[in-house]
C-alpha cells in the first residue's frame, strides 16, 4: 500500500515514525533513539531522512507531520505554545520546518501551555486532539500517563486546564540512581503490591517522601521481595497522583491515553476507587491527532 | 595535646575522624571520601590506618569508636539494630571490630530500628545520644536533617519512634539527574523563595510531584531565575516533610541536629510556623554520643 504521509512523535529521548496509508491505516512504524535532546537544530533533517529513507522516493515530496519536543525552542523549529483554554492543536500555530531535500516537507504542531500555575505539554496535546477527533462531544478528564504524567480537563473541544506530575521520571530516578536501586531491582511484578502502594499513598497523602524511604527498611527488616517493593513504589507514585487529582476523576468521565502497560496500571488504580476509565492507545492517538493537520495541508498545497 | 581516643562518623559515602583530647576537646578532624559503600569488610582496617596514621604511635593502642553504616551488614562488622523503644546507643550491643594492627582497637555502636512501620537509622542514634548526654531529661522531638532526614520522638532517655524522609537524596537526584537539572543549576540562594516553597508544600501537601515538575514551566514561561527555583525546590521537599510531621512539632520542644546549613533551613521553615527550635551541631553530637562508649571502654580495659 502506498504511503500517503508520515506521522512523527519526536520527543526528548525517542523518535517514533508512522507510515500512514489510505484511510489512515498505519502501514509501518520505526522507533529510533535519536531524541530531540541529542540533536542540534541543523541535524533534524538528516536524522529524519536516515530514519524514514525506505519510505521516500525520488520523484515524490513526502508530507511529514510532527509533534513533541521537536517543536520546542531547543528543537528543530519552535512551534509556540497555545495557551489554555484552547483547541489541543491550533491549526494557525502549526509551523513549516526548514528542509533542503526535495523529497521532504515537514510541519510541526504547537504545544499547549498554561499560566498560574505555569504548565506545559508537547505531544500530549496531539493525543488529546486524536481522541477528540473521534469523540468530538467528549466532556471530562483525560489522563496521560508517562515520564511526566498529565491530567487535562476537556470540554467544548478545548483543553481548559491541566496538571503535570513527575511520576514516571521519579520512578526511573529512584529505581536507577537512589538508595532504593538495590531493593527495587527486579523483573517481577505484583498487582496487589502495586494496589497496596496506591492505597498507602491515598491514606497518608502527605507522607510520600517517607513512604519512599520506607521501602528500604522493609527490604532489610521484613525481607520483602524486590519485585513487591518495585510494584509498591510504582503504586506510591501513581497513588500520589490520583489523590491529588481526585476532583478531576470523582464523578467524571475519564479516558486514559498512553502505552498499554502504563494505562493498565492507572486503570486498576482508579478501579480500586470505583471508577471504570476507558483506555485509548497512545500511538493511535498520535496518528489520529496529526491526521487533520495532514488532511488540511494536502488541500492547501496539493503535493501529495 | 595528647589524643585520648578517636571518634568516627563512617557513613555510606564519607568518613569523618575526630581526634579527641583531654576533657573531650576535639583536637583534629580528618575528612575522607572512603565511605562504606566502596569498601569490602577486609578493607576497613587499612583504610582507617591510612586516614588516622598521623594520630597513631607505635607503643600505644588507640581506642577508636565508630558509628554509621560501618556497622551495617555490608560494613566492617554488623552491629545489630536495637529496636525502639530503646536507648539511642545500647551499650550491650556495641561490637568489637576485628583488627590486626596492635596500634588499633575499634568498637562500633549499633543502629536503631523500628517495626510497623519499618524504619532504620545508623549514625543519627549517636547524635541523639549525644544530645541526651548533655540534656538527660529532654522530652520532645529531635529533627535530624540530611540525605535521609529523620524525626524522632524522645522521652525518658529513649527513642520511642521515628520516621525517615528521602528529602536530601531527592534534592540531589532532582538537581543532578532529572529534567530540573538545567533550571535549578545555580550557586545562588534565596531564603524567601525557599520559604515560599515551604508554604506551597504545606498548603497543597498532596501535590508534591506536580509542584516538582512545575519548576520547569516556571523557568520556561515566567523566566524565573535558576537560583530561585533551586531554593524553591528545597522548600518544597522540606515543606513536605514538615507537613507530614506536624503532630511531632506542634506544641513540642524541638531540637535540630545536623550541619549548620541544613539546620538553618529547617529552623527558618519551622519559624515560619511559629516554632523556635534549638540547633545542636551534628559533629559535636557525634562526639558527645560516642564519648560514653569510649569512657566505659577505658574503664573495662584500661589500655588508654
Amino acid at each position: 500500500m502506498a504511503i500517503k504521509w508520515v506521522a512523527l512523535d519526536w520527543g526528548t529521548t525517542n523518535l517514533i515514525a508512522y507510515a500512514i496509508g489510505e484511510e489512515g491505516v498505519i502501514i509501518d512504524r520505526i522507533h529510533s533513539n535519536k531524541g530531540m535532546s541529542q540533536l542540534a537544530p541543523s541535524e533534524f533533517e538528516a536524522t529524519l531522512l536516515n530514519v524514514i529513507r525506505d519510505w521516500l522516493s525520488d520523484n515524490h515530496c513526502m508530507q511529514v507531520v510532527a509533534c513533541g519536543m521537536v517543536g520546542a525552542r531547543q528543537g528543530w523549529l519552535e512551534a509556540a505554545y497555545s495557551q489554555v483554554p484552547c483547541s489541543p492543536v491550533e491549526m494557525a500555530s502549526v509551523v513549516d520546518a526548514p528542509t533542503n531535500d526535495p523529497r521532504l516537507s515537514v510541519r510541526i504542531v504547537p504545544g499547549v501551555c498554561q499560566r498560574e500555575p505555569d504548565d506545559i505539554m508537547r505531544g500530549e496535546e496531539t493525543q488529546i486532539a486524536g481522541y477528540l477527533a473521534k469523540n468530538p462531544s467528549f466532556s471530562g478528564t483525560i489522563c496521560l500517563p508517562g515520564t511526566h504524567s498529565k491530567w487535562a480537563r476537556v470540554t467544548h473541544g478545548k483543553v481548559q486546564s491541566f496538571t503535570t506530575f513527575m511520576t514516571g521520571e521519579l520512578f526511573d530516578l529512584l529505581t536507577r540512581h537512589s538508595v532504593l536501586r538495590f531493593c527495587t531491582a527486579s523483573d517481577e511484578w505484583d498487582d496487589s503490591a502495586f494496589l497496596k502502594g496506591v492505597e498507602t499513598a491515598m491514606l497518608n497523602s502527605d507522607r510520600l517522601t517517607a513512604h519512599l524511604f520506607g521501602l528500604r527498611p522493609r527490604g532489610l527488616l521484613s525481607g520483602t521481595d524486590n519485585g513487591l517493593l518495585r510494584a509498591h513504589l510504582s503504586g506510591l507514585l501513581i497513588g500520589a497522583e490520583i489523590t491529588a487529582m481526585r476532583e478531576m476523576w470523582r464523578g467524571q468521565d475519564v479516558v486514559i491515553i498512553g502505552d498499554p502497560g502504563n494505562s493498565r496500571l492507572y486503570q486498576i488504580a482508579l478501579a480500586q476507587n470505583d471508577l471504570a476509565p476507558l483506555i485509548y492507545d497512545g500511538a493511535l492517538a498520535i496518528v489520529d491527532g496529526l491526521t487533520p493537520v495532514a488532511n488540511a495541508w494536502a488541500c492547501a498545497r496539493g503535493c501529495a
